[in-house]
């Protein structure tokens, strides 16, 4: 059969733009280079028409098939397992954008444009296409939709679930189905589109999208705020909102260790604060009006509210500054040394009691370790991270013990073990431990009624 | 069968607050009067428990279930069938406020509360619930989250969908999932509330949820513009965004049959104009800082576009007067007599030339007919509503051809027929033309695993 299938594939090899062999080895690893698997083909496509083509081969001949855009997964959810018996369908050649309607606000674009075509066709039109988060450069949308990605305007305009109006997808059988509309008001029976964004692949591949897009905010203000403690982040968060309504963009909480690591790392890296301060936020403020109302009115809230070292962006350049220092902290890191990392959220106000008693959690079993949280405070999304002395590859021994201290206390809070990256391969099992047996019925019914034979990137999310 | 149910429901007659015979009858009729059924009983739990145990008899004896909230819907979407073989489920006494929470800006509610109810419990936490329509006093949020409820802060805020962070539900099985979850980022597996959400009862019946509360806005400024046209109040729109971004929370568009029928039934609404103007917009701005300064800004954009009738309201009460006007227009219709009416949504773009278009067919064929045209433009969902000169019931026997005429270039325009009302039973046999067969097969494969004894409110939607 599988001979046959290669067989049936032969003749599509150049108008589908077919890689065999030692062709296909970057598409088989992800870029943590923690998952490295094998393919029979990895299929290119440049059209839904041929995109259902290997699909509906694929379900004749009962191949799995495996989606991948940019490969910047960090769940390993786009590399293939080690049978070696699937095919990788790539969609670096679906990526045109088909349509920037400005009076309706919306973009329409294949799956394979990465999100940074997507905010410079906005751009171009004079709108905002708002998602933005550090592989925009790379990662493709139909990925970024199959994740339900975050990033940091999380707190203004939503993760891609909510930027997301209509759909194209193919089904498990090949079958596509056209939901491209660009309306924000549609009730006309279930929302399929629901279905598709955020299952990772496993219940059909996105083939095209409506976008939503934003007017261009004219005027920025951003600030440098030392603060006591995240409980006091949280009340300058919240009187900040009263103040100025949504008109925070960002809201980023960075701890001493993060300022620490920067500093011994990115010595060069220009920072207003004298000495680290134990706690400090990282806020953006953005509206329509001009950058000298905007900066006014946050350089007085911040007077009032008595903050003695705030520092608000006096230009540009300076904001690109202030940025720079949050932008450089996964990479100090990484220079550091080997951490366990957890991609968790939690109701924001929850979030200095977490922090508090984490942190008491882990000093309590691991005396040398040093956390290194941050993250979006705005809308309760924590990068908690951690050191232990040994900053080798073999602190992963300690990996399942740190987790369970860790997810355990984010579900005591009602929190999320996976805010923004997706389960993909990583998390699969740790889901099983903290979504319920209904919650993970419901989920594997809704498979089996979308991919009867479990061909859609398996091995991912649940099965 | 029937008999031993009933018996088995006679000991929860007290507990359950069961109702039969007369006293069901005013459950059995839709607001607008225009579908009656009947029922073995209303079942009115005050608990999650209670609904379970309910849902759990009714699968055990094969009962259809018919959710009812405010029973404000438009659709027809909680009225029983005529067979009296079924339960209606009144949420009534599931009213309450769980919990706001300020910090993480989520409130928990029942789903029997009423939309008023949330709005006041966010108002009294200093924050803003602000999906808001016609019947918020009476429909509740069970129902305005089952029929994915819009309204006009749309354009601003999304509609309920967007507005929602968790969900409990009772499954058709009478297993309860409990999804109360409040997070802005979590992508653990299917997003499972999407399901339900617009999903009119028909998968599952909504118990609690968490929902998003928004900074309360301080500031708001309110004009009235009269506009050459539909085009020009769309470049009115994507001007104001550019200049004031996304502050603008409505932004309604009315047309002079609409004034003129105002004039007629409420002559003493005071009105801005000496004379109607062919087209108008109703828009509103707001934000946490001070009015002045966002009036100030207002009035200067509407001075410079060179608007010649463009009235910003001087203080709250000549803004209510504003909104008056906007508020009064169904009524004015109710009183000039018996209109087909239309609620559709449009790429906005497209709504200029739908207007020209729609009219010119719809002229050709009723050159007596007189289109009231009104709505949200911001979000692109219209009121069409349209009489002709016998403004009676009689009209109705038109009602199918006129839709065929109205839906068809909705549909050319890749709009949706119905925007915000849902389908219920008045617009099932419609959903089937305008949805193509992989759509109803997606939604018919999925209640098929979600309610496999098709008990839960039947007749809706789809079967």
């Amino acid at each position: 059969m599988l001979s046959e299938f290669l067989q049936q594939l032969q003749p599509w090899a150049e108008s589908h733009s077919l890689l065999f062999g030692n062709d296909t080895a970057a598409y088989c690893i992800d870029q943590r280079r923690r998952y490295q698997g094998q393919t029979l083909a990895v299929a290119r496509p440049n059209s839904v028409q041929q995109l259902a083509e290997i699909v509906q081969l694929c379900a004749q001949f009962h191949i799995a098939m495996v989606p991948q855009g940019g490969n910047t997964s960090l769940c390993g959810a786009a590399t293939p397992d080690q049978t070696g018996q699937n095919i990788i369908i790539s969609f670096e050649r679906m990526n045109q954008i088909i349509e920037v309607d400005a009076d309706n606000n919306t973009i329409t674009v294949e799956a394979g444009v990465t999100l940074q075509q997507v905010q410079q066709a906005a751009l171009a039109a004079n709108r905002l296409f708002p998602a933005n988060w550090a592989a925009a450069a790379s990662c493709q949308i139909g990925g970024a939709l199959a994740t339900n990605a975050g990033g940091v305007n999380v707190l203004r305009y939503g993760n891609m679930r909510e930027l997301t109006l209509g759909l194209e997808v193919v089904l498990a059988d090949g079958t596509i189905w056209n939901g491209l509309r660009g309306l924000r008001k549609d009730n006309t029976g279930y929302d399929l589109k629901q279905l598709f964004v955020g299952a990772e692949g496993t219940l059909g591949l996105i083939s095209r999208a409506v976008l939503r897009l934003y007017p261009l905010p004219t005027a920025h203000a951003t600030a440098l705020v030392a603060v006591d403690s995240p409980a006091d982040a949280v009340t300058l968060l919240r009187d900040l909102q009263a103040k100025v309504s949504d008109r925070i963009t960002s809201f980023e909480l960075i701890s001493r260790p993060c300022l620490t690591l920067l500093h011994q790392h990115f010595p060069k890296l220009s920072s207003p604060f004298e000495q680290a301060p134990e706690w400090c936020v990282l806020l953006e403020l953005s509206d329509g009006g001009d950058s000298e109302h905007l900066l006014e009115l946050l350089a007085t809230i911040l007077f009032e509210a008595g903050f003695e070292q705030a520092y608000v962006a006096q230009n540009q350049r300076q904001a690109a500054d202030f940025w720079r220092l949050r932008e450089h902290i996964p990479e100090a890191q990484r220079l550091e040394g080997v951490s366990i990392k957890h991609d968790i959220s939690l109701p924001v106000g929850a979030i200095p009691q977490f922090l508090a008693e984490c942190e008491s959690h882990i000093i309590l079993q691991y005396p040398d370790a040093n956390i290194v949280a941050f993250g979006h405070l705005g809308d309760g999304n924590l990068h908690y991270n951690l050191f232990l002395s040994d900053k080798t590859a073999l602190i992963y021994q300690q990996e399942a013990v740190i987790n369970a201290i860790v997810y355990q206390l984010v579900a005591q809070y009602n929190g999320s073990i996976s805010a923004e990256h997706g389960i993909g391969q990583l998390k699969k099992s740790v889901l099983r431990e903290y979504r319920s047996n209904t919650e993970l019925l419901l989920m594997n019914s809704i498979k089996q009624t979308l991919d009867p034979l479990g061909l859609m990137n398996p091995g991912k999310v649940l099965i």
